[in-house]
Order: structure tokens, then C-alpha cells, then sequence
């Protein structure tokens, strides 16, 4: 099986390289080749017992998804994407790389012809859905997006399911919760927080909390995140019909439970080192984000969690991230 | 007042125009010129007290769409697409309508620049919502079109939402019932039965019904969808906030209570015109589509339709379209 991962260096990426890698196989077939694209240089995996290919051009230029698509990749995880503060930031950027790279990858999916017809697996995202909503978000809810961003993942979702009503792919776009603990360095995403009033305490570091502590939303882990890719690339997407656009299962908590599980876990110690700052603006921004959700159908397709709890959620970032080891 | 209508040749498009010559006003404004456009030539109204500009064009052809509206309409109708069947039946071309000539004329008025934001009327379809589905269809239900032309039509609005919310237009997406009953000859759409049923027996002629008498679907007769239209044009949108495509209320019934209230209207002779001979095709078609919506906030929003029955349904026909005569 020869796989293809667009945004194959950014952090989700970089994980489900990792996996793919140490796994050799995604479900029952081995990997024969892999081909890792990104606009900056995908890294090279060490120790991978196939071919790996690593190619750095940016997708939706004009032109370049073909040569991704010619080899005929059996398997196609499309992550590649600017973020939705850039896509809010840079309108014309935005819908160029979100959307236009998106169809022209679907085009050149069906210019290659001769019944090629690859599973693709698309990252979709929770900003699909814009408030006001109901207290869990059920899975028959109107996409009502409030960003740009929201806007291009869900109009991807229409064309991935409408290609695959064609027979000229085999997609599933799935709606991934926000990703928590976030490895690396704090960012300057909106909803970078949730992550850094981890992070940063467990490395001994001072963490800024911009919201009050009721704010509630919606996570799932790196390796849970992982867990969903290598189920939607190997399920049998039939049973869906054509509803291929799925919320993933997740864990709501609101922030203040999140501190309380830091402490549990890691001592007060490192939970004192949350300093509440209010900023208005991020405020007005996660007050029109999703707090909560019934996945019913994904878990019903086989989709799930591994944390149960948040506890579990900080003790997974501790043993993947850090070794065990933190600050106390 | 400027009004640029757009797909002014089809029926719908023929009616509003009439409309807007015989008012000479668009709510409050008076109409100071009228632009109609199509890719056939549409026909100059008779008696316009207004200028009128009518021009041929393939409105989604690279560089149609600014001359149509570097002068700076106040008010666009944008009812031009490709039916159902044509962008079923030809993958590129309902693209290339469909969603690409929204997307390039949003892109003009946008490119107009000098806080040019004009209000723009765009006919979207029920087509987005594809079975299985509850009985009556709630305004929050997502959309799952289960055809390209739904999924263009879906796909449209989430732009001109987006579109409207980055400031470069004011916008909304009315999704509108089955026109019924529409006028001319019979056509080859999957759903012409639905009008075929009523109007060929009243021109003395057979008309041939491909389902079964419960087959349920949603109605609305031609001057009720100007009425929409005009609404839509005038009413404030800041009250519907970033949620732009509504559903247009519609009266819900079978087609045995259709061939009833023909019955009833001009006579059990005329009713018995209709013959029934079950094309699985057809059948087979009709099955996802919807039957019945609760159009809350439609109505709440103002928009309402002229017809309590579908016996007015019919009254409405013979008076609009037959000069009060029709062949008992």
C-alpha cells in the first residue's frame, strides 16, 4: 500500500508519520511507500522499513497536485491547510490554499482515470459549526460557520462527498476535536491556551489563562487523533452512505476542570503556575466555539477516544511528550 | 434603485421581471434602471417606464461577471444555474456554472471595491437536504445533498454567507419550494409530473403521472416565489445574523391530494386526464426527496406564501397563467 500525506510536517503529520512508520502496515495491508508533502520540508522518518518519499512544493499552486497524485497513492490523508487565524487574516490566501488546493486535488484524483478510485481522508474541523447551538451538538446540525476557515472546511466536506458520490474517490472528512495537550511551543492560535495552561506548567513555566474558567470545548489527545486517521483510512466507508462529513469523539470540560486535573496529576505546585489574565478578545472569539457534542454516529462507526477523562488526557501528554518526567 | 437580474430567461426570472416593470419599485425605491441578463437572450419587458438593459452572456465565462456589475447594481437576483439534470448528467459543466460563476461574480462585486455592497437574492434549492430525513425538515437540519446540483447549490450559500460576513456584499440564499404550478410546455425535470399533473388537464390533455398518489413534496406557486423574492430583496438581513440561507415555506401535500383538489377546482372530467403509468426511474428519484419542512424562520422572518390549499394552488394557475379559462 503506497500512502500520501499532504501537510505531512505539521504536528498532526509529523504523529501520524511516526505511527504509519513503527506500524509498517495501515490495517491489514503493509506499507509499500510512503510520499510526505508539505510547503516546508517534511522530515525524513528514521528507521522506516519502506520507501519514503518527501516532497516540499506548496498543493495548491496550480498544477502541483498532479505529480502527487500520478503514482496512484492508494491512500491519501489530506491534512494540508492554513490555520483559521490565517485564513481570517488573509482572505485570498485562505480560499486559495483551503479550497482551490483542495478541488484541484480532487480534479487531478479523477483526471488520473483507468478506475482509480483512492480512500481520502480529509481533516475537517469542529469551526464548521458556528453558535448559537445547543449545549451538545448533535450529529444532524446545520453548518452555520462564523470564520473563513469554517467556511472552506466545510464546503471541502460537500466536494469530497459529492467526488465520492461520482466514484471518483473514496473520502471521509472527519471533524477533528481540538487537539490537547498540543506538543511544541506555545502559538498564537486562539485556542492555543487550552494547550499552554498544560504545557508550560509541566515544563516549569508560567501559563496564561485568557478566559474565565466555565469556558467549556471539546479535546482529544495527539495519539487519540491519530486513532481516528488510521480508522477512517482502513473502515469500510459504505456503511455510511453519502454522509461523509463526521464529528469525532472528544472529551467537553470546561477550563477550570482542567486546572483541577493538572492538579491531581501533577501536584498544586505546577496547577499554581496558571495565571488568570483576561483578554476581551479571545473571549469574544471562544464564545462562538463549540462546547460539546453527542458524536453518536462516529462511535457508532467505530470511532474512539482513549482518555476517558482529563486526568488521563495530561498523563497521555506526560508519557508521549516528556518521558514521564515534569516539573513539579 | 439598480436591479441586475440574473438568469432573467428562465420562468422565475420572467415573472420577477414583470413584477418589477408593473410595480416600477422595489419595496420603498423606485426602480431607475433594470439590467436583465442571460445566456439566451431575454426578452425587453413591454411598457418599462424604467431604462432596461438586456445582455447575452455565459455569466460564469472568466471576465463576464465584472462589466455586470461595474455599475454598481443596488440589487442583484442571481437565479442563473443549470437544472438538476444537466449537472447530473454533465459533471464539469454544473461546476463550472454553478459554482464557479457564483464564485467569480462574488469575486467581482468584491473587486468593485469603494464600499460597493450590494444586497444579492440567490435562489438556492431544497436539493441541499437528501434522505433519510424526518418528516418535516427543521430549519437546523445540515445539508446532505444527495446530487452535484444540490451540492453546488449548498456550496453557494456558504460563500455568499461568508462573503457577506468579510463586509463585500449583503446576501442571502432562499431555498425554494417546487414551483407549482409552472407554465409552458412539459419538460423533461424529474419533478415536471408535479405541475404536468395539473396544467395539461386543464388544456384538455393527458398527462402522465410516473408515482404513486402518496407521494408527499412541497409546493409553491410562481407568484408566491416572487413574493419570496421580493422580500428577500427588501426585508433587513442583519436580523437573520451569519445564518443566510433559509428555507421558504411551502405547502406540503400528496399527489392524490393534488389530483383531488383538481378535481374539486375544475371537475372530475379534467381530473380524469390523468394517467397513471409508474416509471421506477422516476420513482426511484423522487424517494430522496423532501416532503414537508417546518419553516420557522422563514415565517418569523416575514416570508409568506399566497396559497392556503392546493385548490388555490390550481385558482391561482387558472388566473395567472389561463385568463380564468381552462378546458373542462
Amino acid at each position: 500500500m503506497h500512502i500520501l500525506i499532504l501537510g505531512a510536517a505539521g504536528m498532526v503529520g509529523r504523529k501520524l508519520t511516526e505511527r504509519l512508520v513503527r506500524d509498517g502496515r495501515l490495517g491489514d495491508a503493509a506499507i509499500t511507500k510512503l510520499t510526505l508533502q508539505d510547503v516546508v520540508a517534511p522530515a525524513k522518518p528514521s528507521g522506516a522499513a519502506m520507501p519514503v518519499d518527501c516532497i516540499t512544493c506548496d498543493f495548491a499552486e496550480p498544477g502541483a497536485a498532479a505529480p502527487l497524485v500520478v503514482g496512484r497513492p492508494d491512500t491519501i490523508f489530506h491534512l494540508a491547510a492554513i490555520v483559521s487565524g490565517e485564513a481570517e487574516a488573509d482572505f485570498d490566501k485562505g480560499y486559495r490554499i483551503n479550497l482551490d488546493g483542495t478541488r484541484q486535488l480532487l480534479e487531478a484524483i479523477r483526471a488520473v482515470g483507468g478506475g482509480y478510485r483512492p480512500r481520502m481522508v480529509f481533516t475537517s474541523s469542529i469551526a464548521v459549526f458556528g453558535a448559537p447551538f445547543h449545549e451538545k451538538i448533535e450529529d444532524e446540525f446545520f453548518h452555520t460557520p462564523l470564520t473563513s476557515y469554517g467556511t472552506q472546511k466545510a464546503i471541502c466536506e460537500l466536494l469530497i462527498t459529492d467526488f465520492s458520490r461520482r466514484g471518483f474517490l473514496d473520502g471521509i472528512s472527519i471533524r477533528l476535536p481540538t487537539v490537547c495537550v498540543r506538543p511544541g511551543r506555545p502559538n498564537k492560535a486562539a485556542s492555543g491556551f487550552f494547550s499552554n495552561i498544560i504545557r508550560e506548567p509541566l515544563n516549569g513555566e508560567e501559563a496564561v489563562l485568557p478566559v474565565a474558567e466555565d469556558v467549556r470545548h471539546w479535546h482529544a489527545t495527539p495519539r487519540s487523533t491519530v486513532g481516528f486517521l488510521l480508522h477512517a483510512g482502513t473502515m469500510d466507508l459504505v456503511q455510511m452512505g453519502w454522509r461523509r462529513g463526521l464529528t469525532m469523539p472528544g472529551l467537553s470540560c470546561t477550563v477550570g476542570e482542567q486546572i483541577a486535573a493538572l492538579a491531581r496529576v501533577a501536584g498544586s505546585k505546577v496547577a499554581a503556575r496558571v495565571r488568570r489574565e483576561p483578554d476581551p478578545t479571545i473571549i469574544g472569539i471562544v464564545a462562538g466555539w463549540p462546547r460539546d457534542f453527542s458524536p453518536v454516529r462516529a462511535r457508532e462507526l467505530g470511532f474512539t477516544t482513549i482518555e476517558k477523562t482529563f486526568d488521563d488526557i495530561i498523563r497521555i501528554h506526560i508519557e508521549d511528550e516528556l518521558q514521564g518526567r515534569f516539573v513539579s
